[in-house]
């Protein structure tokens, strides 16, 4: 079964622009204290889940004095992008605004994720030239509310401080988990593309 | 120090266009052979490399008849996005185009990729519901070219088996290879971000 035919509307352009529920929340401030980016990240849980999106978040910050550089939040529904994942957005539009690939090449930058990272946005982090990692719920919280998180090597904090990427957990676990508790009991969509 | 002070900066959109002499490849008709589909994507190597870009590419095809659904390139040192690999983009292109982030939703899905993904493209597979994975230069080629491939599962292929993926590897690959090499023997730049 053939179901794309036109070869003009083969597409060249992405275009994605954050929700107006989330845009609404940035303010780009310093936040000096740990637990005053993962606030910022888990209030962009909320928005996004009342804008109709998924329960995750991530935001970039300057590890000086965590002046917030761009947020992302999980798209995939909305846009249609299986890669429109928190982490990958936040990444993505900080390069643009850096106008650099590699985003400590101006100082040290940390990514404040609301979940563990799933295995493509754990993959992304060496390219991104990210120096630390803060993630509030883990992994198996993912899992356990029906997301899929993928095949990541067992050993992936380790590999990232090897790499020099700092790896810091369960900040605000118990509230990150219960927001994607939350989600799922209120009837939200999981939305893994599946297999077969 | 603080290198973004601007409140009203923090970018929300992201916008990302593919190269000219890369979309003037692009051709919808049929190709049902499948050393066809990855002369295609080598070809797509070649114009973005011609553009300035990366040497990686991939597409997107209809299993039914090989139809092109969208297809990427390494955009990563033009759109200053660490996530800007061939693959991201052509998966991020299809869902945009289809409608859907299940891109085999309405009938199998395969990706072609000039290279074995890094460990950020092979975990947005599952995801993306791609069918079947193609490529044609293997990691080690890659990496022996100066690229980082990053840290993916030792045994990713099975990984992907496992989850109804099905895994074809070195397809045209001395002559994938050989555009690596033809890349970093002209001085083309390795782009990955490095911590420290």
């Amino acid at each position: 079964m053939r179901f794309v035919t036109e070869r003009d509307a083969l597409p060249t352009e992405l275009r994605l622009a954050l929700p107006g529920l989330v845009a609404d929340h940035l303010d780009g401030g310093p936040r000096p204290v740990l637990e005053a980016r993962m606030g910022l990240v888990l209030d962009l849980v909320r928005a996004n889940v009342a804008a109709g999106g998924g329960p995750f978040a991530a935001a970039l910050f300057e590890v000086a004095d965590g002046s917030l550089v761009s947020a992302g939040v999980n798209m995939v529904v909305a846009s249609h992008m299986p890669v429109a994942h928190a982490e990958v957005l936040a990444i993505a539009l900080a390069g643009a605004r850096l106008g650099t690939f590699d985003l400590s090449a101006r100082g040290p930058i940390e990514l404040v994720t609301s979940c563990e990272p799933c295995a493509m946005c754990l993959g992304a982090l060496p390219w991104a030239g990210v120096r630390r990692l803060v993630s509030g719920a883990r992994d198996v919280d993912a899992r356990r509310a029906g997301f899929d998180e993928g095949d990541k090597p067992a050993d992936w904090a380790r590999k990232l401080r090897r790499r020099g990427i700092e790896v810091i957990g369960d900040v605000a676990r118990e509230e990150a988990a219960g927001l994607l508790r939350a989600y799922v009991d209120t009837g939200g969509l999981i939305y893994n593309g599946r297999p077969g």
